[in-house]
């Protein structure tokens, strides 16, 4: 199933699919559009019009199922497909990642990691293997690597990122902060900035709500 | 200046900040609302809009002074405040964090890194002193610590989190995953996941534009 939705709504869902599993953990079976945007800071007829994306998960005046829909909004995410990542600098930042971020809930089997370190090819973290980076290409290529995690240092950031793009992977997650091209792949940029921002928004201003 | 913003329009401020932040390093001096709506995927009136909430940057039909809009919108967001930060939990996360966050332009001045392995403390992380863990409460007190950035492990988030919130941390910046109370302060959560999962979407479903 394909679908077609603004950037915009793209931003949302990940959002979405946080809070209504919460609300499934926590026991709830239906939940209206006011009550979602009431937890979300958007208006019903907002949530209606991004839910109409998704095809049927609800009735006007019912509800919408809370499992069906998550489970409808995760799996546009790819939630369900087998991508297979690497990630690319073992630093400090590439290691916390390896070693805890759960790929498999995005739908991603990290395979390798790679970094310029002798000292780390050939050793393991958390079951990951780290090769030397110039075996990136060859792995790449034999193992159909879909998506590559970019944690090298900002000043490696744009000849890795092309060499990525180069030997054919989709998709750059990018950690870095420096803006990187990367000819056919997407990039997805991380910015902690953002969110450090609106703390302080809030620490002058006082708490949402 | 105070300002009154749905958390919507604050969550797009930190976007503003670095759109506008590109076109002034490209020697950009005038931007009008439809050209930065095609930039950021929004609508010239909802730019306005947003706009609005903070005086007056520019004129119908003239556009905005890019300078003036970007650092209006940047003091909102606390970007010449002058807190104090502490980092609480030195691990791989909080190492990347330490050495390579620039915490001074959000606002801020790390004074510290905490953690509870002895191996740690006494150290210093470029430039950063890691000092023991039982030593926090001491230290926020004295040197009136306005943010925690919280990257301990997720099962000691909820306790680390009660302790900040306890001895006066007023913000705190959630890296660990789980959800936290801390009553008194403001939490914000990094959820890695949501940029992740953005990017999957755009790799089943052809990038934005």
């Amino acid at each position: 199933m394909k679908y077609k939705i603004s950037g915009n709504v793209i931003r949302r869902l990940p959002r979405y699919v946080r809070t209504l599993g919460a609300l499934e953990a926590a026991g709830k079976e239906k939940v209206s559009s006011g009550e979602l945007g009431v937890l979300m800071g958007l208006t019903a007829s907002q949530i209606r019009q991004d839910f109409n994306c998704f095809g049927n998960f609800g009735q006007q005046g019912y509800g919408y199922n809370v499992r069906e829909l998550r489970g409808g909004i995760a799996e546009a995410l790819g939630a369900e497909d087998d991508r297979t990542a690497v990630v690319v600098g073992a630093g400090n930042l590439g290691r916390a990642l390896i070693a805890n971020f759960r790929f498999g809930e995005c739908g991603c089997r990290l395979a390798a990691a790679f970094d310029v370190s002798p000292a780390l090819a050939g050793r393991s973290i958390a079951g990951t293997p780290v090769l030397p980076a110039g075996e990136l290409e060859r792995f790449v290529r034999e193992n159909g690597v879909d998506v590559a995690v970019l944690t090298v240092p900002k000043g490696a950031a744009a000849e890795v990122a092309a060499r990525l793009a180069a030997c054919g992977v989709r998709g750059i997650w990018n950690f870095t902060g420096a803006d990187v091209e990367a000819p056919g792949a997407v990039v997805e940029n991380v910015h902690f900035t953002d969110s450090l921002q609106a703390l302080m928004y809030y620490l002058r201003n006082g708490a949402e709500g």
